[in-house]
């Protein structure tokens, strides 16, 4: 962890100092963009032929049959089934919160004004495999569909070798809610949901984290369909104060840094002792029976930043400028600076709120906004799977005591026939 | 206009028969990389060597000054202003009950689960300059993030080879509440918000529609901030029974065709002598003395079209597949078929509700999906410019009974530091 002192200089020099590059990669989208017309032009064939080639394995079917899902159930743990329902109830009861009715108002007699909501057709879900198979990403990623009343939600996920699908997966997908599962990776995955192919019907919106192929792909056919926010390395901000505990924030920033060797783990405190006994005290945990400690190292090691504050004020100044994907605050009434809050995709308060209880139980989402995209971006959510129409209806004198206001500002813009139509409802008047 | 009977052929070959293509323009892009390149490094000197390339601008200043405003309002025709103020009152009455704010739940005691809501920092809005210089679009993308509570909006749009603004935009900006006005179009113009200038501090969101280069600069920026959608050609899908007025049919579908030669307006009817009817009528209202008329012509010849349907339920099928920009349901008792519209930017009832209606007027937006996306995207509004933060805030013993479950969860998915944040939290329990 690199400790600063959080000074004008610091301030000024934020952005090379967090390091959060844009990837440009041109390459990737030469390869992304062949990949995207073959799909197009070849369908099924181009899939199969490019799950032999990238995830070397031979397909006779691209769905995933309820055989095999019947099968997953039966292979896994029971308890961690119970575990992923009651995770699922969780999210499922946060997200129904944040569904949203269609409204209408009546500014004037004769008027009817609003906002009509239905939810989206067809929903894809990407979902990566090999280490990066998260059940926990299935059930956050395709509940806040199914709370929004979305009709069809398919997910398409890499075989391994022998052409199955991790089993956690596959049951998370099914308790989830998933309508849909076929077997593809990889930008080739993100084309078929895009495009259609004889077996994979296009959807509207694409959500899901994967590497840097799928990434490049969903970018390319965003307009063509909607996608989620293009995900970076995951990060967490921890704000403390001198009655912070350092095993609690050096464990929770642990949990960041195992993600990734590109993880962020920040520590933005007032208190320049805390600083040092968290440093210590990451280096003491960092060496117990971790699986992931080599990625955990790399990440504290080049992407790990220990910032010390004159202040609350200036603590907060600097997180809202690095507007973390997770945001603890781990200060005393931290309940009372949730206003202090500009920038952050989620916020966990108090001592008991670690960042996995938002992971993996609490219930709000965990496909959250990173690099510095919570200045503009939010947690996914059943806003992510609706659409909204608005309403205009206007009576006969209501449009008439309009008219000269709408003509006017048409003939100011140049636009007769705008005019026009308002003017030949009303030309037979006196 | 041409005329097809909705049959299974027609529903088969709908993509093809609509045009709606994709723009794939390799050669905008890589000019488009060049100049956004060519900003990063050079600043403002590069913003004025490219005002002085495309618009033919020698600027000293790129920013618009008060005294520049001032006389924008002294020299505009004061019912002009008056008109503008109205419709901004309307949008902004309108797009208040978009607002959301901040809600906490307590599934359990001790427990807090929630949503905190907080206003996009700093906006940008592009606004095109010559023709397309419409300070009703100016109103209805800078109000929102008004009612939104956005610090800082900032409006950029190319000035005239004498380096003047349009006045009608100016007073648009100044009555509907843009902070800053800066004298630079084009893919330029995105650049700048994105990643700053001397002159012009970055933003967190770009909105506004603009022609091929502004949309390509905008796609490009895309994750670096939030853009609004790329606006495609305009398009009007009118759902007609026999009660509906040929007059009134034709004069809506040609204030439609007027915006672009590419704008596509659409008669879908379950009465087939209306049919005819309207197209008549088109030609007829064509030859009177409207401006734009080349234009209007071109897109009712080219991508003008009509569909008669048997009966209700295959009309709102292929609107639903059309997805319309704008929808206006010319059917008897309009309001009751509000249901049976899954997609569309903004549906109009009855027959006193036109398009220009909600173009200038009647206060939703009119920044509305073009292309299909309606499939999957809304209109212009203020929760485009608000993000939300999840809240999460367990107690000890909340944390403590959920503990086994997100240590499984953890341990489930190799995640070993997730599990040890909750472990270490109570390890000293007996």
């Amino acid at each position: 962890m690199k400790k600063y002192t959080y000074n004008t200089e610091v301030r000024q020099q934020l952005d090379i100092i967090l390091k959060r590059s844009e990837s440009d990669q041109q390459d990737v989208r030469t390869t992304v963009l062949d990949i995207i017309d073959r799909v197009k032009s070849e369908g099924d064939r181009a899939l199969k032929d490019y799950e032999e080639k990238f995830d070397h394995c031979k397909l006779d079917s691209l769905k995933v049959t309820p055989e095999e899902i019947d099968r997953a159930f039966s292979e896994t743990d029971p308890a961690l089934i119970e575990t992923i329902k009651r995770s699922a109830e969780n999210i499922r009861n946060f997200h129904e919160h944040q569904k949203e009715t269609t409204w209408t108002i009546h500014p004037k007699d004769g008027i009817t004004l609003g906002q009509h909501i239905t939810p989206i057709d067809r929903v894809g879900v990407y979902v990566p495999g090999g280490k990066a198979a998260y059940p926990s990403t299935v059930l956050m990623d395709t509940i806040p569909a199914v709370v929004a009343g979305v009709d069809t939600i398919v997910m398409v996920t890499p075989p391994d070798a022998s052409g199955n699908i991790n089993q956690n997966i596959l049951c998370a997908a099914k308790i989830a809610g998933v309508t849909e599962i076929y077997k593809v990776g990889g930008a080739q995955a993100i084309a078929a949901l895009a495009y259609g192919t004889e077996t994979i019907a296009p959807v509207n919106k694409i959500v899901g984290p994967g590497n840097i192929f799928v990434a490049t792909a969903k970018k390319e056919v965003f307009g063509k369909v909607a996608i989620d926010m293009i995900a970076g390395p995951s990060e967490v901000c921890v704000v403390a104060d001198s009655t912070a505990n350092p095993v609690y924030i050096a464990a929770d920033l642990l949990s960041q840094a195992e993600h990734d060797e590109m993880a962020m783990p920040v520590l933005v405190t007032t208190d320049d002792k805390l600083a040092d006994q968290v440093i210590a005290e990451i280096d003491r945990q960092i060496d117990t029976d971790l699986r992931r400690k080599a990625i955990a190292k790399a990440s504290v090691t080049d992407h790990g930043f220990v910032f010390v504050c004159d202040n609350l004020d200036d603590a907060f100044e600097l997180t809202n400028q690095i507007a973390p994907e997770h945001l603890e605050l781990a200060i005393d009434n931290s309940e009372k600076y949730l206003d202090c809050v500009r920038n952050a995709g989620a916020i966990f308060l108090g001592m008991y709120s670690p960042e996995p209880l938002g992971d993996y139980y609490a219930g709000p989402n965990h496909t959250l906004p990173t690099s510095g995209t919570a200045k503009f971006s939010s947690p996914l959510g059943v806003y992510d799977f609706i659409k909204r129409s608005s309403i205009i209806q206007y009576d006969r004198d209501n449009l008439k005591a309009a008219a000269d206001d709408i003509t006017a500002f048409a003939y100011s813009e140049g636009l007769d026939a705008h005019a026009k139509s308002i003017e030949r409802r009303f030309s037979n008047d006196a």
